[in-house]
């Protein structure tokens, strides 16, 4: 079993490679048991795809590694609290559980459009099982945005 | 300029084709000005991917077509109202507005794991300036419910 801080770990790193190719400081890792399914980071530049945020890819590759669209008992470690966008996406995917570190607030605070909608609040109105575990190696998932303004990023 | 009654009846036909591939009864059309930029259907069981909703596959479609993670002054046409991932997908990508038929509780009735969440709800809390239109050509939007449940469709 992988511990969620190991997990956050590993999204941490990847949020560090987002940033060095000229991503967005966000990533997300997925794991199953001791299983990692998934570590992807943001690609919404590269790709063209506002869509393509780290969860989102993070999913696909898991469901894509697992041949399910189901990742039960799967643990999601993310760099920033999912926008509402992805707090769905979860929910859609039925994951156990999600640990993020930086807030909604700090992204918006760096300059991208959030919606005004905590991860939590979206859980709660819509009557979702997914547990959340917010502020998980918080100070390190945040100094992500300051290394990313450092190498010029672009919110949007 | 494409009236959003053209556009839902091409997302409507594009429901038809989904249902008869096997997929979900639910599609959606994009356009900008009087150029139709995406129509796509759901493909979460073809692609294992629970994020292939109708909406963001066509956003991601109408990105790769402009070369631009926006959708400015573009209209989108969707047969179902979108669930909190594709409102908030739609969001992001800075459409103008967004018409929808049947609705969140028609999807849930036919066996979705919706969240409880209105689409109108996710743009007013979180202070989104999308603008949503209800219930365009909604019962043959609603139509497409059955049509899929003859053809022995799945619900996730």
């Amino acid at each position: 079993m992988i511990e969620p801080q190991q997990l956050m770990r590993l999204a941490i790193e990847k949020g560090r490679e987002s940033i060095g190719a000229g991503q967005s400081p966000f990533a997300c890792a997925i794991a199953k048991g001791d299983r990692v399914l998934a570590v992807e980071h943001n690609a919404v530049w590269r790709n063209t795809d506002p869509t393509a945020h780290a969860e989102i890819n993070a999913i696909r590759h898991a469901c894509r590694t697992l041949g399910a669209i189901f990742l039960e008992d799967c643990t999601v470690a993310t760099t920033t609290e999912p926008c509402p966008m992805c707090m769905a996406a979860l929910h859609w995917a039925r994951v156990r559980e999600v640990y993020y570190g930086a807030a909604i607030a700090d992204a918006e605070a760096a300059g991208f459009n959030e919606l005004q909608l905590a991860a939590a609040d979206l859980l709660r109105i819509g009557k979702s099982g997914v547990k959340l575990h917010a502020g998980l190696l918080a100070d390190e998932c945040r100094a992500l945005f300051a290394e990313w303004k450092a190498h010029g990023g672009r919110p949007y």
